[in-house]
């Protein structure tokens, strides 16, 4: 491999792999599949998922759904608290897609559409089962109750059903856990959908990828599963070979004393994501790399930390005096969402480059 | 303020201010100042260093040596371990700059471009006066000796002197034990200096914004404090009023039932630098905005989580009730090199856009 600056690699057939067994289990459980596009932010990847049946998708912003949108998808999510400054822009897109769905989760954004919208939309509302990131706790019947009511009586406001990221799964100590937080979560949005009617739409990658029980779901939303990453690994979601890239960094210092090597490679290629245990960080997992691919994980050598452009990787003695100056070392991140979001380009192992949005 | 996306906010006449005061003092102290432009990566902002007679300036890559090569500058230390495998960029490069100088910490460094350069560059030994990051510990003599008889012997390489970023000043209790680290780190180049001749380079915005003596210092290469941000302040590099930019962020929910404020401004717009204290994790702090301007932080208000999109704004009660959904708040990020990174361009209080390096 010929690069001379962190690189993404990535392998078609892993990634083509994963969307092929997601899209499968969701038709198994009569799931629509609308996958999350914000790990790859990528037109091109947007196709290896067409290939696989997928017509709907969920984004995270409404500069993604615009970039999508011009990429011929129509039928799109925006899993994200309504803003109200992007009102005109959802509008003008509403206007063009044969479907578009926003997230609500109060009775001001109503008010705030049904007064200013010229169009109308499908809407879920976001349901808060136990991440405390944001969405109406599940157990709020009565705000719940008047929402949908209220939503029911707009003309501007399609009500479509319950929508959840229980991404409290990302904490979870065990694939048991994840499951547990998985029923829990799913049974919350049951109930919800047994008193009020709609849809209901999960989609966490850990759960998503672990669970086989999916009852009472109507469409699941995964994202991260594309790619993986270290932080699935750890957790259970994936194998070390459905990890469909890695970095690739120029080696340009090494210390002695203390068995560091220093990497091309920091805080603006990998972000700061971190997995931490025992005390110490872990930034990126080193792997073997051989013949363009990357197999078992190197038993404690880990990018311990990082600045704007560099990376520190602890090492042991062997591999220490195995690394060459002026090679490159493979590290599979902890987060694969943000190091691609840096990046904005992937190279595939047969020498294509991919290009992500702006 | 008319934005609907997360925004950077930059006053133009801070950042000219804190240029001319660091500006001032290099001159006050005969030293040569040479800043780093990683902070900024813009040719606009560029240009506000020559208007205040910056003539050389520090860069983090070989690719921002380019891009500001294009720009008009044409003496560049690229302040980053040599990458064995930039070298034929680092050549065309040097073959069109009047100075263009590298950093080389080991043998096999000066080995290579001895054997396959075509240009003859400047070069400074990388030190590490404490920070273990990168470079040669300062007490390896032999080490040194030995790195600069061998350059001293080279065609290709023309020694210039010693280079350090003392960045453990970044860890500093007190601006006191800035004082400190900067006199341990600065004593230890003289030193190096008097044994070996050459010049000496540092240039940590801490050390350059607080001390007052850099005796035997021939060059600083500060970069934040043209915009300096919450860690700065909070290191006692500079006051409030010294912050240059600000992040403006929709509201998009509110919970009050832990009163939280959710943000459209996530870890794909700040980065995710925190401040830890008490155990709890500051990724930025919430000021007073006011007639396009920010003033006053407000207390025990500021970003508690972020993730990719979404920043979760632990706030007062006071505080909870007086913020609107659809208004936007006001942060000053911890780490604003990295923030500016992100999200590649500047808008300027009076509504001028400036673009960075892609």
């Amino acid at each position: 491999m010929n690069f001379s600056v962190p690189t993404i690699l990535l392998d078609e057939s892993r990634a083509r792999a994963n969307i092929k067994k997601m899209a499968l289990k969701a038709r198994e459980h009569k799931l629509r599949f609308r996958p999350h596009f914000k790990t790859h932010q990528s037109a091109i990847i947007g196709e290896w998922f067409r290939d696989e049946g997928v017509d709907a998708i969920t984004v995270s912003s409404v500069t993604m759904a615009e970039y999508f949108f011009k990429n011929g998808w129509t039928n799109i999510t925006i899993a994200f608290p309504f803003n109200f400054l992007e009102l005109g822009k959802i509008c003008g897109l509403n206007e063009r897609c044969s479907e578009l769905n926003i997230l609500i989760e109060n009775i001001e954004s109503i008010d705030f559409i049904e007064s200013y919208s010229k169009t109308r939309f499908g809407v879920y509302l976001k349901i808060d089962t136990g991440n405390r990131r944001t969405g109406i706790e599940a157990e709020e019947f009565d705000t719940i109750e008047n929402l949908v009511n209220t939503i029911k009586k707009t003309d501007k406001l399609n009500f479509k059903g319950f929508l959840t990221h229980a991404g409290q799964t990302y904490s979870a100590k065990s694939t048991q856990e994840i499951k547990a937080i998985h029923n829990d979560s799913l049974n919350k949005l049951r109930n919800l959908k047994a008193r009020f009617g709609g849809e209901v739409s999960i989609g966490d990658t850990p759960s998503c990828s672990i669970v086989e029980d999916f009852a009472g779901a109507d469409e699941i939303r995964p994202g991260n599963f594309v790619f993986y990453d270290w932080m699935q690994y750890k957790l259970g979601s994936c194998s070390l070979n459905d990890i469909a890239i890695v970095m690739l960094c120029p080696v340009v210092a090494k210390h002695s004393l203390r068995n560091e090597i220093v990497i091309y490679g920091g805080a603006v290629h990998f972000s700061k994501d971190f997995i931490e245990s025992n005390g110490m960080r872990n930034f990126g997992q080193i792997v073997d790399f051989i013949d363009s691919t990357w197999t078992r994980p190197l038993e404690k050598i880990f990018l311990k930390y990082l600045s704007q452009e560099h990376g520190i990787i602890k090492t042991t003695n062997d591999f220490f005096n195995s690394v060459k100056l002026g090679s490159l070392i493979a590290v599979i991140p902890v987060h694969s969402c943000l190091t691609a979001h840096l990046l904005k380009k992937y190279h595939l192992t047969d020498g294509r480059v991919i290009e992500m949005m702006n």
